[in-house]
């Protein structure tokens, strides 16, 4: 039998990273590949205790179906810490609970790109966010990402030039794979261009809650007068991302379309994690609990910086320092002898795994002198273990 | 802001029987619209137990990422399962766990269908997999459903006429909404044109499990000697819709397409309730619970049978007696003085709400004089009050 493969998915490969845990899953091999939070920084206890006792009072509602839209208790306590803490949602929007954001990029694609259409993003960007833009059969614009966001004068261009510019694809804090956190500047700049040339902005903030250094920038949702800014949140870095919650806050009009999507897609998003993540967000001290993320995650990035430092940057590798997220985007020098590719090549063979920076471009087969680290997943025993490797190849190959 | 929909979103509305439910939420109506399962069907303490040991000896791992393909010891189990008692799946062929059945419909389609391609379809049949093909802007054609299963003429004429038929989507056991039974000879000879015209078929069995009279009969994916038969099976209706459980055995070619879809969808289902399921299964006496809940449905369905003799067959009313699932499909006599929504519409206003049989059809506007009543949501009194109104509006105005 000949499998018929639709057009939207024919060129669709697997993530160039999963291909990567093949080799991470030998336990010989030390992986700064992945992107998960540290196991310490979920509170197991508190999710162990509201669990047994939703199970116990109200198991039904837990196990029963529940609404597209989400657990409304949930809905309500997202809508107000995000209303208070961070201006985002206004009278002309709504809320959707998903099954992760990564079911945000997905649905919104879905309701406003027709095959063919562009996405323009930062270049490098999120693998599985272009991965989703991909399936849909989405044109992708990649825009050179500086140390405070975006090119404008590229950003501009493209929207000057791009036919069927659906949206703008941001990570504004802490950018996978960057580290890059737009400025404040950029911010508006952005907001203002996408309002000029009528297009949309897809803001994915995942890792927002996890500074730990400088200042607090505004979201750019927060900016949005016009209900042009699609904000997607996620409790996968700040609860647990194995009970796939995620949430978009958007204008009415999208919201309403994602939903019809989403009633296709899994009817609704696991009741039980809704209700678990509600409770601990409104009976526990939710802020105590992203504080103590953000000292786990200060020491461990600091950590990481230091061993950059000591056994990476002497060997010729550099960095930009990160004031958030959990990535570090390292670079080869411009003499390098090996190519990027051969490097992270090379670290496997020594049991060492990175993720190559092509493997984040609009196209991968460009030229890309970065690989990116993580710093979360591993012990700082990996950590320093890995780095070490990284730095004794780097003397000798560079 | 005009917001821009994709061709495909456009036209999507949200399910009619959305909109019936918000009738239904008023308390002093009794629903027989839904579909969920009886809440005495949960085996809430077993899933107590089990979560609360997983949660207490290995939290991490029902908290953390998982892999797409879904928890290796849950797939394990249903193919084991799957495999030996209904001899599904073969060398060729693999699983995958889903967020739900649903999923199985919207990565099978992502995956084999462009805009344009026919997906022929029971008529009447389950509005949510109907919507999810629409949203990718598939054309439907659907075949008359006779006591037996598809009008095979007209099975074998659409599979010459129509054009880009990619697949036949098909519940062949207690079919939702008309409770029909696909025959063997029919499974046969509907697996033999799909043979013969090149197309694929989807087989959703989600009340495979709930039978209740009669004899079991061989999923089509059990005669799949071709590699053609694409099978979704369901946790909602075994153990808990809430937790968004289901799972896809297919072809390797299929599946590998339906793994990249998913990642890009949702990256993978939650990670506890794939724990929770793959204990409940294993440790637990998984069949001794199926046979309970085919004695809690056997004795709704036969009291709900009972009650349509009594008060909507004397009025006119006729219906087909199920052998399994949870739905019953009523007819208003061929003389009837009000159409079949005018009656749905004085049900309502008689505080009971079923679901107008259109509302199933390819095509809503066509005419329809059935209506879908549920008996696992309401309580025995429930059925007894709302199908006692039913009769009463019957004989009053038909």
């Amino acid at each position: 039998m000949e499998y018929v493969v639709s057009d939207r998915v024919k060129n669709l490969k697997p993530s160039a990273i999963r291909e990567i845990f093949k080799y991470a899953a030998d336990p010989s091999v030390v992986s700064l590949s992945a992107g998960n939070p540290a196991p310490e920084a979920f509170p197991c206890e508190a999710i162990a205790e509201i669990s047994a006792n939703i199970l116990k009072t109200d198991p039904v509602a837990a196990l029963q179906y529940s609404v597209t839209e989400g657990y409304p208790p949930l809905r309500r306590a997202v809508w107000e810490r995000m209303n208070s803490k961070y201006s985002i949602g206004g009278e002309n929007d709504d809320i959707i609970i998903t099954s992760g954001a990564q079911q945000v990029m997905d649905l919104y694609t879905k309701t406003t790109c027709n095959e063919g259409d562009t996405v323009i993003c930062e270049a490098p960007s999120f693998i599985g966010s272009l991965n989703t833009f991909r399936s849909y059969n989405c044109r992708l614009c990649g825009i050179p990402l500086e140390s405070d966001g975006m090119n404008l004068a590229a950003l501009e261009k493209a929207l000057q030039t791009e036919k069927n510019v659906r949206f703008i694809y941001i990570i504004a804090n802490f950018q996978n794979p960057s580290g890059v956190t737009t400025s404040l500047e950029k911010r508006r700049a952005i907001y203002n261009l996408a309002k000029q040339y009528n297009v949309m902005i897809l803001e994915d903030d995942p890792y927002g809650e996890l500074r730990i250094s400088g200042e607090s920038l505004p979201p750019i949702k927060s900016l949005d007068t016009d209900g042009i800014v699609v904000y997607s949140g996620s409790f996968s870095k700040v609860l647990s991302p194995g009970m796939r919650l995620g949430y978009v806050i958007a204008p009415k009009p999208v919201v309403s379309k994602m939903v019809v999507c989403k009633q296709g897609e899994d009817v609704h998003t696991n009741s039980w994690a809704q209700m678990v993540a509600h409770r601990f967000m409104t009976e526990y001290d939710f802020e105590a609990h992203l504080e103590g993320l953000r000292e786990i995650y200060s020491k461990k990035a600091n950590y990481c910086m230091e061993l950059l430092d000591k056994y990476l940057v002497p060997a010729g590798i550099s960095y930009d320092r990160i004031e958030g997220g959990l990535f570090i985007w390292c670079r080869l020098p411009e003499n390098s002898k090996i190519s990027m590719s051969e490097f992270c090549k090379q670290a496997v063979l020594n049991k060492v795994c990175v993720v190559p920076g092509n493997a984040f471009l609009t196209d991968e087969a460009q030229q890309c002198s970065s690989f990116r680290i993580n710093f979360s997943t591993p012990t700082d025993e990996q950590l320093e273990k890995g780095i070490k490797i990284l730095g004794k190849l780097a003397s000798e190959v560079l």
